[in-house]
């Protein structure tokens, strides 16, 4: 058994305490992070992978984004697509130079590792976090197992960033929050496959089968999903039928043609929106996965996430600078703003380009009016650009 | 009984028949038009009280809009109100100097009724169309009965102006359309009353007791609305009661004051979308109401039926031209872009202010992060205004 002390302990090696543990660190806070799997894993981990300009800024000041900037694409627009009739979307037109950046969430990962542990920062992996101790008083004390031994990590605050299955929101007071769902009648079976991207930027697609995205991870890997429903089994689908699927529902009027290459990664993902209204309990502050889950289809995740520790960091700081705990006190209703805007897009994204009503519909005419809407005007697809490539005021 | 002929015979002398029987006339096209009420009920029938920018635009056209310019009250924008949070939505700011204007359909049926009669246009008051004829022919006959007494109306074209209830629509053959319906779970209580409006623009609210709406007729005639349960009745409520609540539910955290006074008319009207999808048969052509219904929320009702009769008088108007059915044939098509696209924005300004979730759950949170975004971001604000004011190309 050891017993450590810092003063920000950070459960989680992800986007969010990676990032957070970068951003104290520059304001000459220490911290140490517990994760549970082992640098491998997490270095491999595939997740998001579509960085907003909110995120790539932020990563660019805090000096972790040469790579990025070398070998991430930048998307400076994206295709919509409603049954075959395919509009773009120019992101960078219509918000004045911004736009989104396609890196691996893996490879962020690892920036992010390299440049914590280069500035000396500890990152105990195969650490399991088990309790929170003390959360009420100065020195929240984190009980942790490595090597099958129990060890302890006090310390002055806990950042709770160890996602949705994660023990940091368990120790949220029962009735201190409230807790909000929506589990979406779909699925999406994705694959990654090595193909090239036949397409330089996204497509979302309606198709009358169902929702279909094409995205990529780099410029020989592609990434491509399917709607299907939530009680399908990956078993159920040859890689061709997957092949065939993605080509009939990505198709347009003009012959689109997809690339298709050996699959080396597939699966089905239920579609949930998840959401505390309280992120905070006496020295425990949550971000990212850990407060808040949405829907894939406005690649949200992980921007929301290093935007909760943006917020996180700044009210830390302030609590070091100045002995104040105001901002602290207002971490949650300073982070609610943004994650219920993304929220909101998130869901009318996912409304907008899944099927759900019959075709022919009445509910199903207006997804097509709504569509034929952002073809026409320069608002409504600002609306969806600006979402897209991050609010910045937020 | 008599038989008359004319170029195109107009069942209803609503403002879409009226409008498309001054359209024809200015092309050279005569009509004769058959209405079932007396000209004193149609002339007092309160209905809809904003007219777009497009309406506005094309009566000037027709030469038909002094009284309108003289007593029409024109709003630049609307206030949008969410739990007493209130916010303004500039149109003309924001749609390069569009606006609405606040003119009662009453006084826009009087103006068109005096200018149709100015110019030689028969109009049957009292005159019942029960049936007609010959549809897919050259010469289809409508039956009509006026004083106890049978009529004929023998032309070249029908235009069926009739309303939700007339009997034009049912002349569609069965199987030839789709019909498309939702009723919504809330209806309005709406009042009239002698009260100097309370605000110089609408104020459309969510309030979590439920919609509330601040119109008006005139600078002295409030018209005023609130949400109501689908199986309330006006009985339920004494004035005062309807007072207070309007007054609470239009309140905002500026000490809002509503001026009261007398209730000159009150009901309660259930709340519906309705359309199909063909409008047309033969030599039959449906405007307006006759072939759709929008919920009142986005005071579209009356320059949709507009936007139908100067697609179907350019059709008209072509075919007398030319001898070429084409945009005939098309007409349907030509109007359903529009009439889907409105049907939208009115959908969705219904889900967006009425109250359907239940406070503070997933679904009102998210209605309250949209509001929030209308009140943050110039794109969305736009697409209210541009929507509002009625948009330009279609």
């Amino acid at each position: 058994m050891t017993a450590q002390n810092t003063q920000v302990g950070i459960i989680g090696a992800g986007p969010a305490g990676l990032t957070l543990a970068l951003l104290l660190k520059c304001r000459g806070i220490d911290s140490v992070i517990l994760e549970n799997r082992d640098r491998p894993y997490v270095e491999s981990r595939v997740r998001a992978g579509l960085l907003e300009q909110n995120t790539v800024d932020l990563f660019r000041e805090l000096g972790v984004a040469d790579r990025l900037d070398r070998e991430g694409l930048e998307h400076h627009g994206v295709y919509l697509s409603f049954n075959g009739v395919r509009n773009r979307v120019p992101f960078t037109e219509l918000t004045g130079g911004r736009c989104i950046t396609i890196y691996g969430q893996q490879e962020v990962v690892k920036d992010l590792i390299r440049a914590n542990l280069d500035q000396g920062t500890l990152i105990h992996f195969e650490a399991t976090a088990t309790r929170i101790d003390g959360l009420e008083t100065d020195s929240p004390m984190i009980h942790y197992e490595q090597n099958g031994e129990a060890h302890t990590l006090t310390c002055d605050f806990v950042a709770g960033c160890d996602g949705y299955h994660g023990i940091a929101r368990k120790h949220l007071p029962e009735g201190s929050y409230n807790e909000f769902r929506i589990e979406y009648p779909f699925s999406w079976l994705g694959i990654l496959a090595h193909a090239k991207p036949s397409s330089n930027e996204l497509i979302y697609a309606y198709h009358e089968r169902g929702f279909a995205l094409h995205s990529l991870r780099s410029e020989t890997v592609s990434r491509l999903y399917i709607q299907v429903a939530n009680d399908d089994h990956i078993d159920n689908w040859t890689d061709e039928q997957i092949w065939d699927e993605l080509e009939l529902r990505l198709g347009d009027n003009n012959g689109f043609r997809l690339n298709r290459g050996e699959i080396f990664e597939k699966g089905i993902t239920p579609m949930r929106s998840f959401m505390i209204d309280s992120m905070q309990y006496g020295r425990l502050f949550l971000a990212g996965d850990a407060a808040h889950i949405v829907p894939p289809t406005g690649g949200k995740g992980l921007n929301l996430a290093v935007a909760d520790v943006k917020i996180m960091a700044g009210a830390l700081t302030d609590y070091y600078e100045t002995g104040q705990t105001t901002r602290l006190a207002a971490y949650t209703s300073d982070c609610l703003r943004r994650i219920w805007r993304v929220q909101d897009f998130s869901n009318t994204m996912t409304y907008l380009f899944h099927k759900q009503a019959k075709h022919g519909s009445f509910e199903n005419q207006l997804q097509q009016a709504k569509f034929d809407y952002i073809s026409r005007s320069t608002a409504m697809a600002t609306t969806i650009a600006e979402n897209y490539v991050g609010l910045k005021d937020v």
